[in-house]
């Protein structure tokens, strides 16, 4: 019997979100059992906000909810991997599809993406989303 | 200037590793700073084990290593993505190519990869290499 180990991160289990369809790593962030019950009852990625001390339903601000197409669990059984159909534009609240939007170059970080919408017009409060 | 946040982690962020061609996500590790400058100066992913209070080479007992082909930073810079050409026969201590080999069914998670090498013959002690 697999058990998902929340005790490990006390209470927590990073999650890595890639897009179902591309592949690409879109975010990654972390659940409570909470979150991940209702992720599973809902079919849409809810997580836990570590600053935040609370659950969210990822796009409940935005729009950008992610609907979980499938979730695997790794060898440890400490860690999640969800593919997810993203809606809207994005799943980074500084306005990119993909939070990983920077590579290392020689000395310095390049940002590889445009930005998919406006985070001002989407978020209210910008700095109230960075919830990990 | 963009700096990895080792603090809020304790001096560790957690690190996603995924194929640099097929962009199937393999592991999740962890690492320290100094794991950091050794991947950069090696080009061969290096983490830190919790469990073994150290860093590690992957690939150093398993030969499995993992040529770093880019590495992207999230919005938060707390979180790092490798793309990897992973060598040998996978990533996985337990014998198969990703860690994340079972899926999340009804009431069970379904093993859905096939083992692609015989972790017996390539860990000495295969509970050892349980290093995250």
């Amino acid at each position: 019997m697999i058990k998902i180990d929340f005790a490990k991160g006390n209470g927590l289990v990073p999650v890595i979100v890639q897009d179902y369809r591309s592949l690409e790593v879109l975010m990654m962030a972390y659940m409570n059992r909470e979150a991940w019950t209702k992720t599973q009852k809902t079919g849409k990625a809810h997580y836990y906000s570590r600053s935040r001390k609370g659950m969210w339903l990822k796009g409940e601000e935005s729009g950008h909810y992610q609907e979980v197409k499938d979730v695997r669990i790794d060898c440890d059984n400490d860690t999640l991997l969800l593919r997810v159909k993203q809606r809207g534009e994005g799943a980074c609240h500084l306005g990119y599809r993909s939070c990983f939007f920077r590579k290392k170059a020689e000395r310095s970080w390049k940002t590889t993406a445009r930005r998919s919408f406006n985070p001002g017009q989407v978020y209210k409060n910008a700095s109230k989303d960075e919830r990990k």
